[in-house]
């Protein structure tokens, strides 16, 4: 099969690999339907993961047939559509058993493109494949679908849960990337009473508001000033960092209220200051952590229900085998406007069947 | 009437000053049967604390009589055996309304001996007395009691229940000085399966031992490790910082394990790294905050019914007028072994008559 | 003043009384603009609320200006526009601390119409007014307004957030009145996946249609198998009961899923039987009570925004002479179709100045 | 092998039968070590559970060494020394996925002795091993261990958990049978102020005295009226109702206070009146269910560091072949006194030598 395979910082390449096949009785080989690239795809290309060994297929997101099934397979056999998440999980170490799927110490957790083979690949094998795919009903789009495998479970999840967003909250989403976009529209689940977006970008703030956002800040315009002022001086009940760089880490601690919650969504290369000679005496509570893709059942039924905004979220489409052009268009987000990008391979089902894919080389931008 | 007034950074004397009287129909006056030193006062004393404005009275922690009341408190009335809470409480605005007393924005919060005059005198005004001062019955011993002013309070609401203790967790305490050794005694509420104390003096880990530690480290010992040894690798449920410098809340960010709770009781003077880097991914949830006192009324009645290690927390009794030699003793803990000071006024109730008072110079040292 | 009185079982009438005064430095007097008719103060008018004393004003829900305060009121004054809420709260007893209202033990809780003179009349007495009336931003329409001094606090803290509705939930809410229409309404804040309304009367299916239920079945349609149909057979994630029958509350019982939550909203006249021995197994959380209307604030604030459905409750609109008739009008809901009943005294804010209000006699229907 | 085996209502013998065997990969064969007899086995050995068919081995709790493993069992192995959960899980399934194992859709739950084959008997398949059986220490005495297959987590988590007992409460649990005692050792994890024990007969009162009950009351001398005077007329925090008939359910509703939890662990077998005329304003939260066995691996380890009082429940100890009579002591528990009776087969690992199990037929009493 063809595969986007990791060569050295900086270096990877869509080539020929051998065919994954069944390793664990618990796998599945999943012929991929639709991939896409994660930020973070970006910092193991960089070389910024050193665990990421040479080799390595990357890629965490997918929507795909089974075609394969281990022996203990249980809830899906081939020709079953799923979704395959970011997470795996053995289901059986105390942590998933207490649905912490990210922390998996059984040989799960975010593996894929990571510490084994991933998604960007013709097939993949996914371990643990009870616990890590997620059955697909036939009528959800398989480019709506795959931004379920990882950026709204967790925007959900560690911005939105772990942010407490409460009905009638002030809830400011720093960064209005993909996840940022996800948090944004998550965060409607919970009926905050303000959503403020901040991003350096205009189109990324225009963005925000399709996904929600009542407000829209450039980083430029003193969003804390903004923030204050909107609350009477007290700050926001929810700041939530969707960028992963210490200086919207400390804006966020600045601008929740006392008493207030920061969530922390960015993947961060270096420390942020805490200071705590302010913060001490202000009753907040900071959460981080991985995704645990526990909310992604309900998540794909709001989805089925339409009661989810997804549809502008793919700038662009591409077929498998442009991936390397997609990583440019992707990497070069300032100026191609990308957030996400759908990598289509071959089409099995099919909502809607005026959609096209756009052959190597020609990366229709979409809305 | 007598108090200890702050003159200038360094200088506080005890001397002198108009007796408090009513100023707003919901006050207080109490007549100080004991107050204590809390490390705070030594900072203000040193001046890291400019709001504290030079005349202002230090103090927020007491045990006493109330002999004058407004007409506006209906909780209490002239004669009563009070705690005064080192948290004062308007229980009108948005935040004491949700039990967030001390993010008062009604005037109250930590006011006494901070924005008001204070406890470290013959008497004190409490304003909003219905909030603020807490009945005791006959039987407790002022000595005992006035320990729930702040620091059983703050070890058990921002350090326990911060750090959501649990049945079977393994918890980590750093710094046994007074509020660490109150978490360590509180933490027992919640039947941890092994509370581990940190200091860096042999004296403090064998008072921790009494208060229910059931390991102690030197911070020469290699902490650190000791805390994955024990936990085979993963780290603690639940670590809580009672030192207040960069150093210590870093361990305790190290120490805890993924899925698991930092509580920070430390007064800062400094901003903490957080390393974010090797955080983002480790589902950490951190809080910090300020004491509410919402708990005062049931520790208290575990008090009373015998079911919390106080009696050697008081390490030094003095009278009220030894003030300035309480202060040196206190702030030379390192060489007398003082934990807590207790200071005491003229005695109405006691509990036990055999208890002795010392006079001004004699300092006696118990337990 | 005029105020309706009632005199024995049955009988009740708009006669004059004397102004209310302040009694208390914590109470305020509210000339009423808006006030309502309940389903409770039928039953206290046909004589099941013993309780009630003859000579008692009816009535505990308003809005109006306040036109006295007592001295001690600190957060209304004379010429303030208030929400007056059916729970009144001393603010220093135990329950009012840990924000149950409706269980103040210090002289408070439901005690308008039902203690003391209510709000049916041209002017109330409000005890502890600090704590038992809102202000309200001028723009608020008083006939939305007065919608929560109870039904909206109601429907959602003791159906919504008693029954713990969650995002993708489903919830059933049985009895389609007043109170379950705003039930239905404010679980719309947590983002069910549907919402089913049961009643017996098309016409209140209707009404919740337009509230938010996504599906409405007659009582007399079989609805528990049609919630079994719409869940595999599994039930509901929460049942609402917003009758007050034995009949109702144990359909709830027996719609709700494993694991599930039933929120008793109905007032009963009479023991329901709570089948244990096919529930021990089945994991249920029942949850029952009065409203604290801690939650006023926060929805008040919704309804500014314009985030809650209400313009259509309020289905008939009378002066407050009327109100005689307005308890026909009321008492007689299966022909007159009476949701909620608006009287109005002169109204001094107007946040639509083509509103008009009826003269008596004319009962206009809305809607 | 020989097994106890139900033949019709009234009639089981301890009978030869085939050995179980492995039927699907994920099952293991156990070697009872120890086995014992709960209330259930009575009801369902007089017909009252008529969903167990003729030919089942009774029985759902158990020590024992796994003998055979199905091929996908990754966590123990043939050697392994474990005890068999009263609870079975799929541990795919959406309950098991939220950790309610006792609702397991997946073909577990409560199985053992009701379903498929239990425990009493030599041998015992077990499916689903890896979510259904936990390791032990060799240390811990198997007589103290298979209390933990059943009593221990339902007591804490159907009474103590779902009861939310917290520090500072005065909890109630009415029957002091051997669940109701699992409950009483159980509260003390969360420091009650205080316990009262309700019981019919004077020697389980004395057991509930040993198992950390502060106050004991006979069913005859109005426990009622002793628990409000306990509580200024207020009613308990937390009621937990251990016996599992409508009168002492009904008690549990009335002896509670406002803002309280009723629990119920019994086992019912007919309806209890809700009195909701008087309960609908009281704000109550009443749960039921049956056990999860999640928090047994935490439970053990609290029995490993000596932390829970086990000793004296276990009353009676006899060889596996004395079933029968066992059974007998156990159902004539008003005369014999039985608490809990431990059934012994053949035994590998003792923690401690000097433990002597008795003979068929010399039933000596412990304790």
């Amino acid at each position: 099969m063809k595969a986007l395979v990791l060569h050295e910082p900086g270096r990877a390449a869509w080539e020929s690999v051998p065919d994954p096949d069944i390793h664990d009785p618990q796998d599945v080989v999943v012929r991929v339907e639709t991939t896409s690239i994660c930020g973070t795809d970006l910092n193991i290309l960089s070389g910024e993961v050193p665990r990421v060994m040479p080799g390595t297929v990357l890629g965490h997101e997918a929507v795909g047939e089974v075609v394969e099934a281990g022996r203990d397979v249980r809830t899906v056999r081939p020709g079953d559509r799923v979704l395959v998440s970011c997470i795996t999980a053995c289901g059986r170490c105390r942590f998933c058993r207490e649905g912490s799927y990210g922390q998996c110490r059984g040989g799960g957790g975010w593996i894929l493109g990571h510490r084994i083979d991933g998604t960007q690949a013709e097939y993949v094998r996914v371990p643990f494949a009870d616990h890590s795919v997620h059955l697909l009903p036939g009528a959800i789009d398989s480019q709506d679908a795959v931004l379920f495998a990882d950026i709204y479970p967790t925007g959900y999840e560690v911005g939105v849960l772990n942010g407490q967003v409460s009905p009638g909250d002030t809830v400011v989403v720093v960064g209005a990337g993909p996840v940022g976009l996800a948090a944004i529209a998550t965060t409607r689940l919970y009926s905050p009473d303000r959503v403020v977006a901040v991003d350096l970008t205009p189109g990324r703030l225009e963005a925000a508001g399709r996904f929600g956002a009542d407000a829209r800040v450039l980083a430029s315009d003193r969003p804390e000033q903004f923030v204050y002022d909107l609350t009477d001086g007290l700050g926001a009940d929810v700041t939530i960092e969707a960028v992963g760089v210490p200086e919207t880490f400390e804006m966020c601690t600045r601008m929740v209220r006392p008493g207030g919650h920061v969530a922390n969504i960015g993947v961060h290369g270096k420390p942020a200051a805490l200071h705590l000679e302010d913060l001490w005496i202000k009753d907040l509570t900071i959460r981080m952590g991985l995704v645990d893709t526990s909310s992604t059942p309900m998540l794909l039924s709001m989805l089925a229900a339409g009661r989810l905004p997804v549809s502008s979220l793919v700038t662009h489409v591409f077929e498998l085998g442009a991936m390397e052009e997609a990583y440019e268009v992707f990497a070069g987000a300032a100026e191609t406007g990308a957030l996400k990008i759908a990598l289509k391979g071959e089409q099995v089902y099919r909502a809607d069947s005026s959609s096209l894919v756009t052959t190597a080389g020609s990366g229709a931008r979409f809305g």
